[in-house]
This record gives C-alpha cells, sequence and structure tokens, in this order.
C-alpha cells in the first residue's frame, strides 16, 4: 500500500522532491516487451519543468537510468528499476517554510500523521513524486499499444477557458504547450494564465482522458470495478478533488430514458448509440470508448501574503518566494494519462484468470 | 480483490439476487467491540425494499443471522460471518431478460467478461449485493463511534430538486422516506418522482456524507490517500458516476486565493477558516469535517419501450416488465455511509504503525 | 491476511469449533468450470470424524451447501460460499477447560493476542476450522485435474512406523483408514495408535504430497516461489511443525555432486535423472514430480493429567475429558492436499501474466 | 508479489547480478527511528564476499547509499530507497553458461517461465538479490531492538559437523569466519571445507534463528501464523529445502506426553517448563524463545564436470569455471535472520489492531 499501486503490475515509487533522487520499481511486467529508456524519457518531458512561461523555473533534466529488469532491449519479466537524480537539491535557506504549515498543502497533515515532516521543497507530497508513476506509465502505457489500446489525455479546460466538444481537435494537442485539443482555446487559456500571474494568483482546471481498442469486459464486479480502480488512481494525483466517467455528475440530473445507451448490431458488432456511460457497465469495459475526466485545483502556492499558523501554534502572516507553476494542468495530463495506463494493465492481467477456456489457452 | 475491500478491516461480500442467500465476511474486526444482531438489522433497514411507495415490490425481510466472530456479545477478533437468505427467489420465467442485454445495466459487460451470466434478477450485479456492504458497514460505523467519529449521509438531490446549503437540517434526514436534511425539499422530490413514474421514466441525484471526529492524519501518502480510497470504495457502488471531495468539481473553476483554506489557531488548536478542501490535504484527513458526493445516475430500468439486441446479435425491441425503484439514491444513502465508514476504519487501522512512538504504546 | 489465503485464487474461512456453522467464501475461481456440492463432499469425507476407531466420537456429518457462486452447473466468476452447519453444537459444561490454558493448545496465545477468547471447543484454533479449506481444495483440485495436473497425498509415517520408498503402493492410499501407501504398514500402525490409546497418551507423523503434470515455470521468483507459497500454506495448517521438499533436510547433509539432479534429453524433451530437488528450482516447477512433505506434531488433547495454569495465574493440573483423536495425521491428508492445491491454482493463475506473449494469446 | 515481502512492512528488492546496481525499497517504516547509512552496512558487511577463503573472489564492496525516507538522521515514514552499485559487471564471456542449463541452478526454469533469461551470473536467481533482502533486515532488526527483541542467528551445522546444544556458546558465533557458536566446531568444519575444495565438490548445512524478547500473541491464526509466514520467507532464500519450528521433523515421532510443553507461573508471568513448541503455539507466539531452523543445500555451482543439455535439446557435458563458494551456509546467516527480522516487523505492524483498547490508545 502507500507508496506501491497495483496488484498484477505493480509500481512502487519513493523519493522526496530534495532527496538525493527520485525513482519507481515496476514488479510484474510480463518479460519479452522491447523497452529502452528513450521510451521512459519521451514520458517525462511530457511534464518536465521549463516547457513553457507557465512553469516553475527549478533546472530539473529529469534523465531516466533502467538498474534492472531488461536484457538486450527485452524486459525480463523481473523488476525494473529507475533512477532519476535530482539536480537542483542544493542546500538552501527554507526560511519560514520550515516551522510554517502553508494553506492548501500537506505540511500541517504530513506533521500530524508522523510528528514531524521532510520540509525542504515539500519532501515527498512534491509534485515531483509523480516522476515515478509517469517513468511507470510509460511502460504500461507501451504494453497498451502492443495490445493495440490507445490514450488520448488532454487539457480540456484551464481555469474558464474550455474546450467544447464541437471544438475538440486531439491533433491539436501537441502543438500547444497547455495539451489542450484547440490552439486557439490554448491561446486564451494561456493569456488567462498572464492574468493570473499579474494577480500574483493561481488557477485550476480540467483533464480529460479517453481510451479507445479496449477490450469489453476489464474491470472486475463488485469492488475492483474499472472506474473504481481508475477513481483511486486518479484521486491519488496531489491536486485532483473530483473524477467523473461519461457523463458524470450531469448523469445525476438526467432521466433514465435519456441516459440509458441503445445497443444495435454494426457488422456483426454489439455497439452502443450513445456513450452517456463513458465507457463502462457495471464496472466492467463494454468495448465502447473510455472516458474520464479529473477536476484539478488552483496550485496552493501563491504570492500573495496568506494567514496561516506556526508550528508552535502561533498565527501567523505567510510569502512564499520562487517562482510556482500559476497551474499545474499542463504537466498533471500525463500524470493521468500514466495512471490510466498503470490501472488499464493491471486490469487486463488480472482478467486473464476470468474464465477456465483462458487457462487451457496458456496451460 | 474483485469481492473483497480493504486491508487489514476486510469485507467480503458474495451473493446472487435470486441464489438461496447474500452474506459478507467481516476479516481483522478488533476484538472486544460489543456486537449483537440489531446492531447491524437498524443498518440493512435502512436500505431494505418496500419503506416506501418509491421502491421495488420485492417482498424481503432481510434478517441477518451472524454465524461467527462474536462470544457473549463480543467480537472475539476472527471473521465475522453474516447470512441473509433470499426469500423472494421462486422459479420464475425470467423472458426475454435471459437472452437480451438491457441498457444500462451490466448484462452484456458480464457475458463478455464470462462468457456468460446468470440472468436471474441481475445476478450478483444487482442492487442487492449491496446488502453485504451496508451489514459490514454497520460494523465499522460501531467501531467508529466507539473512537468518536460520526457519519451523517443524506440525499442532497434527487432529479432536479436540491438542498442547498442554507436549507440544511440534518435533524429532518430521518423524517422523510428520501433521506433529505429538509423535508420540504423531500416533499418536492416527491411530487418530481411521481411525475416520473406516471413516465415511466427514472431519475438519478446526488448523495453526501459528511464526518466528524476524525482524527488529523489518516489516510496514507501517494496512493491510499485518504480521499483516493474513499472514491474507489464510492465508486465502486454500482451506479455511481462521479466523486466530488469538498468544493469537487466547481475547485477547478476557483482562482487559488479563494481556494486555501486559511489556517488559524483557536483554543490551542489549528484550525481552518474555511473548508474548500472538504477535510483532506495531501491525501490525509485535516482534522476539519470530511465531506465527499456521488452523484448517482438515473435507474437503467425502465418500463418505457428500449432498443437493444439479443445474445444472438440481432436487434429488438426491450420491455422491462415488475416495478423498480424510480430512483435509487434514497436506499444508496447508507450505501455511501457503509463504503465510507469501511474505508475510515481500514485507514485508522493502518495509521496506527505511522510513528515508533505508537508501537512503543503497545509493546 | 489472517482469514484470507491466496492472491488471485482466494478462499476466506470462517467459523468457529461450536458456533453456528463453519464455511468458506471461495473468490477468483474461473468462470465455466462444471462443479456440484457432490464434488466438495467428497474432499470433507475424507476428513470428517467417524471414519474409523482412531477419531473423535464427535457426531457430525458436515454436509455442504453452495450458496452462491454457481449458475446451471458451471461457476459463474463470481464468489463461491459455503456453508457447513455445526450440528453438535449443544450447550454443554466446558468445565476447567474455560479458565485453563490447554498444554499444546492456543488457549494462551489467543488470550493474549485478544484479551479474551472464545473457549467453547477451541473456538476458531479446533481442527473444525480446516473444513472450510477441504472445501476450497475440493474446487481447486478439480481446476488442476481439468488442466492434467494430479495430486497424490498419504501418511508416509504416524509414530514410529514409515513407508519406506520401496515399499510404496499409491493403490492402497484408500484401502485401508490410516490413508497410508502400504496396506501392511498401515496395519503396523493402527497396532501402535491402540498401544497408544491404551497409554491415554498421542503421537505424530508425517505427511507427503507428490504432484505430477504441473508444467515448468509455476512460481514466481525471489518471494513468492513455489516452495516459499506451499511452506506457508502447509505450516498453516494447526499441528505442523516442520515442511521438507525433495530430499529436505537430508540435503543439508549431501555433498554438491550427489544433490545436483543432472539433465538429459529424453524424446525431445528436458528430464531429470534424479529428484533430489522434489521437482523445484530456483523457485519455480522443474516439470519433475514436485514432492512435499510435512512433520505433523502429537495431539495435545492427551487424558493424562497435566500440569499447567489457570486464567488467573495459578497453577493447576488439568485432566482433559472427552475422546479424541490419537493421531490426526489421516485426517490431516486431504488438508495438505487441499491447501497445496490451493497454492497450485492461485500461482498458475499468477503465472498467466508472465509472457508478453500469453496477454496476446487473450486479447 | 514476486519481489516484495510484507504487507505493513513491505520490502521490495530489484537488480540482477551483473546489471548496474541492487536495490531495495522498504515501505511503511514507522517515522522517528534513528537511522544512518552505518547501520545498514554492518548486516551488508556479513554477507559480502571476500571474508573468508571459503568464499567468491568475486570483488565487491558492496556499499549502501540511502536515497530517500530519512530526514536528519530519522525515518520520515516514506520509502527508504536503498542503492547497491555492482562493481564487477564488467562485460565477459560468458562462455557456454549463457546456452546451457547449470544443474541444480534456475537457469532451466527460468527460461521457461518466461521465454529467455539474463544468463549474466544467474541474473536475479543470483545470491546477489540476498543483499536488498539484507539491507531491509538491517532496518527492521533496528527497530525489533529498539523494542527489546533479538536475534541470534548461526551456522548450527556445516556439512557432517554439526554443533550440539551442549556445546552451544553464542559468544563465539562472530569469533570465527563460519559463523558457528563454537570456535572448536568450527575448525573441524573448516577443515572439512578443504577437503571438499580439494574434490571439486561443495557441502550444505543447517542455520539456526532464536528469537528473545517478542511478546506473546504475536502472528496471526488460520492462514497468517507466526510460523507460517516465517517459513515462507525462510524458504524464499534460494538454497533452503526445509524448514523446521522448535523440534521440528522430530515431533513427528514424539508421544504427545513428552510434546507437550507444561505451563507453570514464574514471578506472577507464565512460563514454560520445556519448549518443545520452539516458541510458537496455534501460529502465536508464545512468549518463550522462537527457534527455527533452515536446512541448506550443497552449493550448486562445483566445478566437476557435470551432464546437462543445452538450450536446443542436446546433452552436453558441463564444466563451469571460476571461484565458487563450497559453501554458503556462513554468508547465508545473515539473510536468514534478515528475512526473521522483516516477517516479525510485519507481524508486530499487524498486531496493533487486534484489540479495540489497542485503537483507543492511539485514538
Amino acid at each position: 500500500m502507500s507508496s506501491t499501486f497495483g496488484d498484477r503490475f505493480r509500481i512502487t515509487t519513493w523519493g522526496e522532491s530534495h532527496g538525493a533522487a527520485i525513482g519507481a520499481v515496476i514488479d510484474g511486467c510480463p518479460a519479452g516487451l522491447s523497452l529502452d529508456e528513450a521510451d521512459i524519457q519521451a514520458f517525462l518531458d511530457r511534464r518536465k519543468p521549463g516547457q513553457s512561461r507557465f512553469t516553475t523555473k527549478r533546472q530539473e533534466s529529469d534523465r531516466v537510468e533502467i538498474l534492472s529488469g531488461t536484457f538486450e532491449g527485452r524486459t525480463t519479466g523481473t523488476p525494473i528499476s529507475l533512477l532519476i537524480r535530482n539536480q537542483d537539491q542544493r542546500s538552501r535557506d527554507y526560511g519560514n517554510i520550515a516551522s510554517v504549515y502553508r494553506p492548501g498543502h500537506a505540511d500541517y497533515t504530513y506533521t500530524q500523521k508522523y510528528g514531524f515532516r521532510d520540509y525542504r521543497g515539500g519532501g515527498r507530497s512534491s509534485g515531483r513524486e509523480t516522476i515515478g508513476r509517469v517513468a511507470g506509465g510509460a511502460i504500461a502505457s507501451h504494453i497498451l499499444k502492443e495490445l493495440g489500446i490507445e490514450l488520448t489525455t488532454f487539457a480540456k479546460a484551464i481555469g474558464p477557458v474550455e474546450v467544447p466538444e464541437e471544438e475538440y481537435r486531439p491533433e491539436e494537442i501537441f502543438q500547444n504547450k497547455l495539451y489542450m485539443p484547440s490552439n486557439q482555446r490554448a491561446a486564451e487559456a494561456a493569456a488567462f494564465l498572464e492574468s493570473m500571474m499579474k494577480n500574483l494568483d493561481s488557477c485550476g482546471g480540467v483533464i480529460e482522458c479517453r481510451v479507445t481498442g479496449l477490450p469489453a469486459g476489464i474491470g472486475e464486479p463488485v469492488f475492483d470495478k474499472l472506474d473504481a480502480c481508475l477513481a483511486k488512481a486518479i484521486l491519488s494525483i496531489g491536486a485532483v478533488k473530483a473524477v467523473e466517467f461519461g457523463d458524470g455528475v450531469e448523469a445525476a440530473r438526467r432521466d433514465g430514458s435519456q441516459n440509458n445507451d441503445p445497443f444495435f448490431m454494426e457488422n456483426g458488432s454489439v455497439r452502443k448509440k450513445t456513450n452517456h456511460a463513458g465507457g463502462v457497465l457495471g464496472g466492467m469495459s463494454d468495448g465502447d470508448t473510455l472516458i474520464l475526466r479529473a477536476a484539478v485545483k488552483p496550485t496552493p502556492s501563491i504570492a500573495q501574503p496568506q494567514q496561516t499558523v506556526t508550528e508552535n501554534g502561533e498565527d501567523t502572516e505567510l510569502v512564499i518566494h520562487g517562482r510556482h507553476d500559476p497551474v499545474i494542468v499542463p504537466r498533471a495530463v500525463v500524470v493521468v494519462e500514466s495512471m490510466t495506463a498503470l490501472t488499464l494493465v493491471d486490469l487486463l492481467l488480472l482478467n486473464m484468470g476470468s474464465r477456465m477456456e483462458h487457462l487451457k489457452k496458456i496451460y
């Protein structure tokens, strides 16, 4: 638990923001998958700082090293250990951060849980913890691709700027620094972010992930439903405050006659006329596009003075120095994709034992 | 996995809608908790059919029998086995249900996963599966109460009728059959449900749960965050399509300066001026009220003719007979409370090993 | 944990010796296995009391009822709940047992762990707890048989009477009440048991299990080795004090040149000239016969007066009344077989994800 | 599973014999334990090569680096990542090892499981995999020491040379290079090893571990018994073929009247007159010394020519070059101690939730 995710395909992440390194161990990866560091680096580069003027100035190249688990360019079935050295870990003056609880951060709760905390850059509650997830997600995505399953993830909204369905252009996602599926909306969002930075403020947004090619029947009924497992995966990402599938919160306001997706036959296959369900029925994939959305809160590190308390129980005013991302949504897009991919590979492996005939195919 | 939930406090549910019985085994319950069948029955009665005119006519008393795990009125630390016999399991004609996939149901996905399905009353995908969860939730709630932790759960919205915060009256929740914290809104919702029934249609709604008395620091950082674990628990309930914490989806539209909850001291304790976070920071409880909401889709079983396909791959029209709940929200309130309670007890047990000083208190 | 065994094929047992019932829930059973109560009853009958004059007189028919998880004679993939009502649970005078710690039993340790204990017939530490294991083992054996894997389990030794390899006759195992693979040795053992009963004493013995047809490569390297998982399974049976694989403790006294099993080719297959390893190399099956042995201690319930202490911390002398098995080995044979079968099915399911090519066979 | 051990105190090991590095991640360590690299290095030095003339000449300093999880000399409750770089990983000619299955090794079974294998130095089946276990065991032992629990582990037998109980001198264990509790027997064993090396042969032996200070009631009844969990831990070590508790295999030949350990009172405490049970009753510690023994097979790498087969299915003769330990028992002593310590800490954490009164002490 805690720092391990998954049952059959398991990732264990470790490392603090200003410790020596950050890393992950992936256990349960099937043997025979072609894999090298470039496959993983491509994912890490999507979340690393310095991609745009809306990200922290921290200098990190986030280069990954594979320490185990591959041989002659293929996975061997043994644990894959991934190491990313922290570069920007120089000793520094953490000032009042060390003794003051930052609002919206985990400083207070960490101290309550463990009796004290590693205050350097947020320690393990830093966004840098997600590096390990993304490294693991790269491997999971690689497996999915081999099975014909594709993930498309993007910023659906940044602050008040949202991309409506009719403007959705997936080919534009990688054409703008905000990973929005509309270059025009991305330009509007960038202007909004500039204004927020001027106000010493921050904003949130919405990330959406769509999965195509997923066979029907993936996810375990009852407690390990596909959507339940994905919900845990997505809400385990620091700033996420809500998760939705298909129509999500809107489903609560629909009539049954609107909300049910009628089945029909097309070229010998069962299809659905609509996809209010977002590709999941009874906790299992239904063969249609899986759709999930995560609501991300605004970055809590803002430069405005904030009221708070010290570790010694005194009211105080805090001013957070240094430059912080005014929005984390763009860099979190690949984190949502990674957690989704990790969950899907795990559930695909779990599902292999669902039928006696599957066992007989292998034994 | 699958039919087991929890790591230290584990519930395993079993049973189909029209099988011989439904049940649950709770393992990991601490010894020395006073417990009898009446404690559990009180919870089961909150979800059983026949409480109002908005529920199925199925005749079930849902009487629980404790088969193991208690001795002289106290839990012994061994597994608690709970049995609820199904009464309404007479052989019947399942008609076209047996060979047709009902829209919005799990018929198709079960068949894709396992190769065939128990079609009698939905088998294990029936709402009756939640009986075991509620029985376990009763025990979990009993433990929480011993530790001074209280849960308040209610229907926040039914269809378009919502109880705004300023009308919230928790004392009225048990005064109306819809478990709304406002008798007046409940009357409006009842009128709306009557109209839906006339239209042979159904509706959804929103369930909210608030937890007070939870100590700070509960929940495991990284993957087993308090909100992540709760999200899985809540989304494992059949008809839930979204889950939110605190301001939830609204947080995505807030500025950081609005969304951060300032800390202050009050009577020597750390408090928050606001609770946009919903009582969770960095995946751990912050000592404030924990607030979660589940969006519930409309009941998929509606009496209108629906387009669908047969198991043999032919387009067809389906009419579902029998009376079904036009909304499942009221009966699902106690299910949300149960899953929340199960999750909290599990995380409280997990947290016991967080500090060396805790070990020294016991050993 | 605790009362759940297995990772993919999971059994949860519950119930106390003198409670209302004993049972088990099996979760993770692949769909499509033909299964009825007779399959399970046949296994239960091998451990039930009253088979010979060397077993307790307790009257129990141990009839199993399948409450869920099958439909039209096949498993559905959902949890299989098995119920066995206790018949001999009449209220009785437990006398000094209630307040005295029986030597060699778990009375003292249960009390130390939980603060008190269910003293009726040993509660959950009774041998009756194994009923649930055997019921689950019947299902696991059924799966193994479908895959061409066969288990042969027997009493290799009872007290000083041992069946040497050259007298091993598997066809005689079911011909004597002690389940020894030699009717002649069984007769000697029976005579020995008569003498022990006259002396108000008890004895131990050795159980051996051999598995043929197991494909090579089953078991997970490192911590979940085939032999490691089996060792846990076997030592979780109450009275077992040691477990061995292949030459076992004798391997410690061998030279490497004797102990290594040379490989050779036979009809295009890799074979071993000897099987000192007992069918496991590096924690994985090697395609040869898997051989394990369990050393079982003498029944601790003996009719001789024994020195012990009371719950109140006073020295006392205890005489245990009632008739107890002078040896538990014969009835434990099927328990060893069941735990072995449960472990093997679990590891076969786990192994399905070991290669990318396996995933491509199914997806 | 697989490369993760433990439920609450979890260790994940990774790394191959001739890969870049070997390591471990320990998750679930309570916060506030003082810990530095020297604590861990002391354990690693007990297993590293080059301690005596009976070990491989491979040059490895096995220096550990702590990459995360500590702050200002104390554990923080977050994962502790440990890294040990391999020094002797130069490219080399693996000769026929690459295409031939060594008898007594895992070459064949790895290939059967995964389709191919990393043949360099045995890959992950190498004894170097235990480095991660020992590093984790050092931390676990540190926790146990804080709670007053001490482990004493030693070579009880090497080949035919055994230390009888009456010659047991624990103070001599660290005085000889074979870690035997008798310098005189160690000298005999060394002479025996010289003769084996002359014969190009190897031998096995027995390792014993004794634990004092363990409170009664540790271990979970039924499947996660103290002895069952330890058995799995010990048998997960490469060359172990049997595990025993207390009298072990001898218990099978005892009478009940001999084997039962009578209880008596001493200074207000419950004690046992004898300890045939080895400190475990009903799967829980009984407050007496815990005693376990592991039977270790002879090193399979011997310099004599051996018959075997190639990957292409041809009979061949193999001569293994290079110097190998003629016995692995001395270096495996600390591995047995480490696995025991890891198991005990895990079970101590699990036991914290056994009573409601424990929860009330912390919450």
